[in-house]
C-alpha cells in the first residue's frame, strides 16, 4: 500500500477507491483552519469502514481514566478531543434509492487534497443496482479567512436517467468517539430548529458543558441557473436537523447544492449568544456566496505559502512530502488563540486524546518561530504560563514543591494514565523551560522573561530542586525513578538527559533572574515578592548544578543514557534478524524494556538542545554509539538524529533519517495513519530540512547557516521569518540568501558574516 | 471501629447493628465449605449498604482487561471470581409491609459466627413503622459433610400483633459483580422452574459457559409443629424463582422456615445432569432434615479442629484471632479438588479477582502441609503441574523458553493487568519451584519429583536460563527489569531475592534430576525424551549458578535488595512524621517508588526460604538493616519478619510483628476488610506461631522445634501433621510434645533428639 497516492508538487491525489485504505485516505485528506477540522469523510452516506471526524479546537471531554489498579496520584480523567457535530453530511437519494458508495459500482473515483489552495475535491460515477449512473463532484474547504465558516459545493449529475433525486443536507450531533473509555455518549442536545431557510443545532458536552452550535443554509443550481422553488421539507430529530430537497432531473442536468455552515462555540461566545451569532455568521457567508468565500480562503493560503514554503527540485515525492507537512501544520494551529495548542493528531483523529504534549515545545515551537510572526510562538508560551497554577497543583499532588507541567493536558491538569509516564517522564518539565530560552534566543524578546518567563522558570527549578536526591556517599545529586524521552525504558535512575535538562533549567533560571535584576529592577523586586524567592533557594540550585551526577561510559567516552544501561546486552539494530522490527509490534513490552534498543533520541535529544556545549568529537562519539542502537519507533526521533548527522557531515545518514518521516503519513509508513496524522512530528521533518540540511542556528542574536544539498536533490529553498524579516534561502549549485521583506539582517554562513539587505542578496558558490 | 466484635474463644460476636460497618461484618461472618461460600449478608431484604456475595469455587469470568494503553504481551482478560446465584434470600412481609432492616428500628441485634461448629446465627427485633414488633432468628451453614448443600433455619416471631405474614424464599440469579470492568452482566438464564415442592434455577456465565444450578425446598413449622397447608404460590421471573407462603399468625407464634438448598455446577456434572443432580441432592438433604444435616456438619468441624487447632492461654483476643484464621483457611480450601486453589479473598469478596497468586505456594502450602494429610498439599502442587503447558505458552508469549507461571490465574493463563507485575514480578516462578522442595522436604515424598515435580522444575529452570543476561565485562549473569516481592519498586535490576531463587531453582532441578537418575533410572530416561533435555542445557545452568550476580552492600555486609538501592535517600520508618503511614494511602505512587521503604519482605523472604544457607550473624545483619525500612503494607510481610525475629531471639519484636496480622480482619486493622478477608495472609499468621514461636523446621527428614512463650501469653499449643503422624505441642512452663496418632516420630528440640511414641511424650522444662 506504499505510494498509494499519486505524486504531485501541490496535490495529494487518490485515484480509484480502495475501501480497505479509506481510513488512511480520510486522515491524509483532512482539512482544518485552526478553529476546527474535519477528516476526509464523504458527504453522502457511506456504510463501509470509516472514521468519522469533526473536531472543534479546544472542545474536549474528560473521560474517566481506564486503569487496571488505581494508585495514589493517578489522574482521574483522560482528556479526549471530541468528535462533534458532523456538518458535512448530504444524503442523496436517486429515484428512491439511497446513494451509498459501499453499495454501488464506483468508477473514475478521484479524491484530491489541494494544498496550494486548501480544499478537498472529490469526483466519481456511481452505478447503483438499478443501473442508474450518477456523477458526483464535491469540493469543500474550511475557511482560513473566516474560521467559523465551512463551505461545500456538491454537484449531482444524472448520466443515464430522468426522475427525482433528493438531496438532504444535515447537521448531525449524534456522534460518538471511537476511543470512549466506557462507550459513553458525550453530547446532549441543547436546542435546534429546522426550516427551509435555516437549520440550527446546538449541542452540549456532558461534564464540562462545552457548546457547539452549527447553522447551515443552502442554495441549489442547475448548472449556472439558481433553482428557486423546490419541493422541500425539513427534518428535526433528537440531535439532528436536515432539509429534504426533491428535484426532478433529466440526464445531462448538473444539480449543485452549495452548503454553507457556521460553527461557533461557547469558548468564544456566551451560551445566550450562540444561536444569534451562528445564524448571523452563516447568513453573512451565504450572502457573500461560494466563489467569494473560496477566493478569500485561497488568498490566505497564498500568504501562508509565501511565508513558509519549502521547494525541493529534482524529487517530486520529497516536494510533495514536505509541503504536506507544512500544509498540515498550518491547518492545525494558526496561533491566534493562546488557549489552544497542537495535539499530536491535530484535527485528523482521536488518538492520544488530542491534548498538548511536550511535542509542542520541543518540535512545533521551532517551526512556528521560523515561519510566522513571533506573537504566534509567544502564544504557545503564554499557553503554558496560563497553566502555571495547575502545574503547581500537579507538583503538590505528587508531594513536590514548584511546578510540574503535565505530560498530557487540555486545561493544565494531567490527563495521561500511566504512572511510568505521568509520574516519571518529568523531563517534559525541562522542555517547557527550554521553549522559553528558544523563544527568547530566536526572537530576541528578552523582556518576555521579565513579564512571564521567569515565573515559569523559577517554579520549574523549584520542582527540580525538590525532586533531586542527594547521595552523601558520592557527594552528588541524583534523579531517581524517571522515564527519559526513550520510553522503552521506564523507572530508571539518572537518565542523562533528564539530569542535564534539570541542571540546565536551574542555570538558565539564575541567568534570567540576573538579567531581570539588571535590566528591570522594579519588575525584579515585584517578582521576588510574588514568588517569595529567597537567596538560599538560589544557592541550593547552584549547589545542585555544581554537584549534579551525570552517568558516563568511561571506556567509550560517551554519556550514559542512565544508570545500568551498559549492563544490558549490547546488540545493534542492524544485527536484529528480519521480522523483529518494529519491535513495538513484534516484541512483548517486557522484552523491549530489557533490551538496549532506544525508541527515540534521548542522549541525542540533549546534545541537540545543548549543542553548543559539546565539541564535535563528543557529539560524534555519542552519535556513533547511540544511533546504531536506536529503532526510531517514535516519529519524533529521526529528525533529531538527522539534524545531528547534518552537523557531523554525515550527509547520507542525514538524508536517510530525513526520509523516515518526510512522507510518514502519505505513504502510511508505520501502518498507523488510519488513526490520524502525525502532526507534531511534521514539525520535526521541517526541522530536518531547515536546521539539518540548511544548518540554521541562532547564536548570540546572529542567524547562522551551513547548508548542504542532499545528493538526490538538484536544489531546495525555504523561507524563514527572523525577528520580523522574511528571508529566502535557496540551495543548489549556489547558496542564495535573499531578504524578501523587513529590516536588514546580519547573517552568518559557514562562519562568515554578511549583511543582508533588500538590495544585497548573498550568493555563495556551493561546489 | 477497632475491637468492634466481642472477644470470645470460639465465637465472633456482633452486638447492635452498625450500618456503616456492615460490609466489614459481612466479610468477617463469611461461610464457606471449599465448594462454595457466602458473605454474611442478610436473608431478608436490606436496602442499606451491603456487598452481596455468593461464590462457587472455580467459577470465574474472564472480564476484558482494563488498561490505559495496550502493550504487546498484555493479558486480554482479568479473571473475576463470580458472584453467582443468591440462594440465601428470604423476603418477609409483615401485615402487608416488607421487612427491611434499613427501614425499621432494630433492637437486640446479634450476629454471631460460631467457628467451633461452622455456622452463622443472627437474631434481632424489628419494629416497623406500624409499630409491629417481630423477632427474627436465623441460623445457617454450608455443609462440610456434603459440600453441595446449604441450609437455613429462619424463624419469625410476631411479638405484638396478629395477622398475615408472607415468607418468600427465593433463588436469584440476577446478580452482578461490583468489580465488573465495564459494568457488564456476566450471567444468562438457562432454565428454571418453580412449584410448591421445588424451585430450580440454572444460570450460565457468558463466554466460558460455566453453569450453576440451584434447587431449594422448604418446610414450615410453628414452634415444633410442622404446618402442612399454607396458602402458597410460586414466582417465576427472568433469573429468579421463589415460593410465596402466606401464614396467618398471632403473637407468640414461632414460625420457622427451613430452607434447603443444593448448588451444583457443570465443573462436576454434564449440563444435562445438572437439573437431576440438583433436585436429587436437595431432596436427600430435605429428607435428612435440618438437625441431622447440622450434626454431620459439626462433626466434620470437630475433626478439623482436632487436626489443627491452636490454643492460646491468657489472651482471649489472640485465641480468637488465631482460630479465626484457621477457621477461614479451612472454609476456603479443603484440598479435595486439584482444580481449585486459594484466592486471596477466598469466598469473602471480589477483590484481586479471587484467582491464584504465589501466596498459595509461599504462605498457604506450609499451613496445609502441617495441618492436613499430605494429599491436600499435593493437590496444590498438582494444580500447577496441570497448568504447565499454559505456563510454557505464557513464557513463549513474552519471548522466552521454558515456563513462566502467571502472577494471577484461574486456568493457568495470566490474567493480571499491570506490566510491572505480569512481565516483571517473575520471582513467583521460583515460589512454584520452592513449593515442590517444601512438599518433598516436609512429606518425604521424593517420588513426586519423578512423577511430576521435575518436569515443572526443568521448565522453570529453562525460563531462568533464558531470562538471565550475561554481562561480559563483569563476567556475571544478571536479571534485569524485574519487580521483587517488594512491589514498592518496579523494573529494577538484579533484585537479590529474584537472582537467589532463580539460581536456587536451577540447583534444585539439577539435584532432583540426579536423584531420579539414581533412584528411578527408567523414569529418568523417559523424562529426558519427553523434556528433550540435553547435557549442554544443564551445563548452562551450572555456569549460571556459579556466575550469578548478587548485589551486596559492602560497608554494611548485607545483601542489597537491588542495584541502586543504596542511591536512595535512606530514612527509617520510625523517623517518618506522623500521618505518613500507611504510605500507600498517603503518598503518591511516584514518591513510594522513589523511597527506600519496603512494602513486604524481599531480601528477608529469601533469608526465610533459604534459611539454612546463612549463619545467624548474616541473618541478624540483614534483619537489622531491612526491618526498620519495611512498612509491612502487605499482609504477607510481618509473618516472615516475625519468624526471623523468633529465630534471632528478638522475642518482643517477633510478637509485635505477629500482632500486626493476627487480628487483621477481626479488627479491620487496615480499614479494608469490607472488601473481603485476607485469606492467604491468615496462613502467614499461623506460620508466625508454628514456625516462629514454635520454631518448627524440617531438616534432613527430622522435625525440629525451638519454642518460646511470648510474654503476654501464659501458654499455647498447636497440632501438626507430620508424615501422617499427628502431634500436639504445648508450651507454657514446660514444653510438652505428644504423639496423638500415627507412627512414632523422631523429633529434635533445641538440637536434642527424642523419639516420640504414643506412650512416650517429651516434656522439657521451659524456664
Amino acid at each position: 500500500m506504499k505510494e498509494y497516492f499519486k505524486s504531485d508538487e501541490f496535490l495529494i491525489i487518490e485515484e480509484g477507491f480502495e475501501p480497505s485504505y479509506n481510513r488512511v485516505s480520510e486522515s491524509v485528506m483532512s482539512l482544518g483552519n485552526g478553529h476546527m477540522g474535519i477528516r476526509g469523510n464523504f458527504e453522502e452516506k457511506y456504510s463501509g469502514d470509516s472514521l468519522s471526524g469533526s473536531y472543534y479546537a479546544g472542545i474536549y471531554y474528560p473521560d474517566k481514566t481506564k486503569v487496571g489498579w488505581w494508585k495514589n496520584g493517578y489522574p482521574e480523567w483522560f482528556a479526549k478531543v471530541l468528535n462533534g457535530i458532523n456538518y458535512i453530511g448530504i444524503d442523496v437519494t436517486i429515484k428512491g434509492l439511497e446513494l451509498d458508495i459501499a453499495k454501488c459500482d464506483v468508477v473514475d473515483f478521484r479524491r484530491i487534497l489541494n494544498m496550494k489552495q486548501g480544499y478537498m475535491e472529490r469526483s466519481f460515477v456511481a452505478i447503483d443496482k438499478n443501473n442508474n449512473k450518477t456523477k458526483i463532484v464535491s469540493k469543500r474547504f474550511l475557511s482560513m479567512a473566516d474560521s467559523q465558516i465551512a463551505t461545500i459545493k456538491y454537484t449531482v449529475i444524472p448520466l443515464n436517467y430522468e426522475g427525482e433525486i433528493i438531496l438532504q443536507p444535515y447537521l448531525n450531533g449524534k456522534v460518538v468517539n471511537e476511543d470512549s473509555n466506557y462507550d459513553e455518549y458525550f453530547w446532549e442536545e441543547v436546542d435546534k430548529k429546522a426550516d427551509d431557510q435555516v437549520c440550527y443545532l446546538n449541542m452540549e458536552t456532558k461534564k464540562l458543558g462545552f457548546r457547539v452550535a452549527c447553522t447551515m443554509k443552502y442554495e441549489i443550481y442547475n448548472k449556472t441557473k439558481k433553482i428557486e422553488a423546490q419541493q422541500t421539507k425539513s427534518v428535526c430529530q433528537e440531535g439532528y436537523v436536515a432539509n429534504v430537497i426533491k428535484i426532478p432531473v433529466k440526464a445531462g442536468d448538473e444539480i449543485t447544492l452549495n452548503k454553507y455552515i457556521s460553527a461557533v462555540t461557547n469558548r468564544d461566545y456566551s451560551n445566550e449568544q450562540l444561536e444569534d451569532v451562528s445564524i448571523k455568521e452563516v447568513t453573512k457567508a451565504y450572502d457573500k456566496g461560494y466563489e467569494a468565500l473560496l477566493e478569500a480562503h485561497i488568498s490566505k493560503w497564498d500568504e501562508k505559502w509565501e511565508e513558509n514554503d519549502i521547494t525541493i527540485k529534482g524529487d517530486v515525492k520529497a516536494q510533495q512530502g514536505i509541503r504536506f507537512n507544512i500544509f498540515q501544520l498550518n491547518q492545525t494551529y494558526t496561533g491566534d488563540d493562546p488557549r489552544l495548542n497542537i495535539g499530536p493528531k491535530g484535527f485528523t483523529g482521536e488518538k492520544y486524546g488530542g491534548s498538548t504534549y511536550w511535542d509542542t515545545e520541543a518540535y512545533c515551537l521551532p517551526f512556528y518561530l521560523s515561519t510566522a510572526p513571533s506573537k504566534i510562538a509567544r502564544n504557545l508560551l503564554i499557553y503554558r504560563y496560563n497553566h502555571l497554577e495547575k502545574a503547581k497543583e500537579n507538583a503538590r499532588k505528587l508531594g513536590f514543591k514548584g511546578a510540574l507541567y503535565p505530560m498530557v493536558t487540555m486545561n493544565g491538569e494531567e490527563c495521561h494514565n500511566e504512572w511510568e509516564i505521568t509520574f516519571e517522564e518529568i523531563h517534559r518539565n525541562g522542555a517547557i523551560a527550554y521553549a522559553i530560552y528558544n523563544y527568547e534566543n530566536y526572537t530576541g524578546d528578552k523582556k518576555y522573561l521579565a513579564d512571564y518567563g521567569v515565573e515559569v522558570l523559577v517554579e520549574i527549578s523549584r520542582f527540580w530542586a525538590d525532586r533531586v536526591n542527594f547521595n552523601k556517599e558520592k557527594d552528588k545529586y541524583m534523579i531517581l525513578g524517571v522515564t527519559g524521552p526513550n520510553e522503552y525504558e521506564n523507572n530508571v535512575n539518572n537518565n542523562w538527559y533528564t539530569n542535564t535538562i534539570a541542571s540546565w533549567t536551574m542555570e538558565y533560571t539564575i541567568k534570567s533572574l540576573d538579567y531581570i535584576k539588571e535590566d528591570h529592577p522594579t519588575i525584579y523586586d515585584k517578582l521576588l515578592t510574588k514568588l517569595e524567592l529567597k537567596d538560599h533557594e538560589v544557592d541550593k540550585w547552584k549547589d545542585i548544578i555544581s554537584k549534579m551526577y551525570y552517568p558516563y561510559i568511561e571506556d567509550k567516552k560517551v554519556f550514559c543514557q542512565q544508570d545500568g544501561y551498559m549492563d544490558k546486552e549490547q546488540i545493534l539494530v542492524k544485527d536484529l534478524p528480519e521480522g523483529n522490527l518494529p519491535i513495538n509490534k513484534n516484541w512483548s513490552w517486557d522484552r523491549i524494556l530489557r533490551s538496549c534498543f532506544i525508541k527515540q533520541a534521548d542522549v541525542l535529544q540533549g546534545i541537540y538542545l545543548f549543542n553548543e556545549r559539546y565539541d564535535l568529537d563528543t557529539i560524534k562519539r555519542n552519535f556513533d554509539f547511540y544511533e546504531p542502537r536506536t529503532v526510531h519507533e517514535s516519529s519524533l526521533s529521526p529528525c533529531i538524529y538527522s539534524i545531528i548527522a547534518s552537523q557531523l557531515g554525515y550527509e547520507k545518514k542525514a538524508y536517510e533519517l530525513y526520509l523516515r518521516t518526510a512522507r510518514l503519513d502519505i505513504d502510511n509508513y508505520n501502518s498507523d495513519s488510519d488513526d490520524g496524522l502525525h502532526i507534531t512530528s511534521m514539525a520535526g521533518t521541517w526541522m530536518s530540512v531547515v536546521y539539518g540540511f540548511g544548518g540554521l542556528r541562532v547564536k548570540d542574536d546572529e542567524l547562522c547557516f551551513s547548508p548542504f544539498l542532499p545528493k538526490s536533490w538538484t536544489g531546495y529553498s525555504f523561507r524563514i521569518m527572523f525577528r520580523d524579516s522574511l528571508l529566502s534561502i535557496k540551495v543548489d549549485d549556489t547558496i542564495v540568501i535573499e531578504l524578501i521583506s523587513g529590516a536588514d539582517v546580519m547573517i552568518n554562513i559557514f562562519n562568515n558574516k554578511y549583511i543582508l539587505t533588500k538590495t544585497n542578496k548573498v550568493e555563495i558558490d556551493n561546489n
